[in-house]
């Protein structure tokens, strides 16, 4: 995991911000297939994902359409609602228009 | 740490997303007081946090003047610039707007 190599703004984040429920079997397969699927949704831009007590996923994206796109994907409609069910505890999703970055790589 | 409790939209977040160097003393407590310091700034709504490989840290704000204010806080600017010189090898800083939440808490 490293840091998303995303064009210039302005463009769309989505923060999903989440508190796991304790080992549940299935957990990592569905995570693994949702960021695979995610890849090829059209308008896709990439991720960066950590987990330390709470977990932050944060994927980039074109534009509203393409997150609506992959919101109603039929697999990941799946995986939301085990997500409510099962994997999580408490999770918040925040759709967000990214005016400005910066930053530097070595 | 937790999800944060903020607000409806709209809000600002601050994507802030690192690779560190190797061990350098004095990060934690450089991350802690950056925390503190940020908890104290007017227009400061909460912060998420965590590290795995890749660091994010998104901290959320009323609105751009308060992002603003924490950007210049003195104290701030040092970290900054250390943070250029010594803890991290890349990092990317991501201002965006907020425009919808949604989630569930237990």
């Amino acid at each position: 995991m490293s840091i998303a190599a995303t064009p210039c703004p302005p463009y769309y984040a989505v923060i999903f911000t989440s508190l796991r429920n304790e080992e549940e079997p299935g957990y990592g397969a569905m995570a693994d297939r949702m960021v695979e699927l995610a890849a090829q949704q059209p308008g896709y831009l990439g991720h960066e994902s950590a987990r330390e007590g709470v977990g932050i996923t944060v994927s980039y994206w074109e534009n509203l359409d393409a997150i609506l796109g992959w919101k109603v994907q039929t697999e990941h409609l799946f995986a939301q609602q085990a997500g409510r069910d099962r994997w999580y505890s408490a999770y918040q999703v925040r759709v967000c228009l990214v005016e400005r970055a910066y930053g530097f790589f070595i």
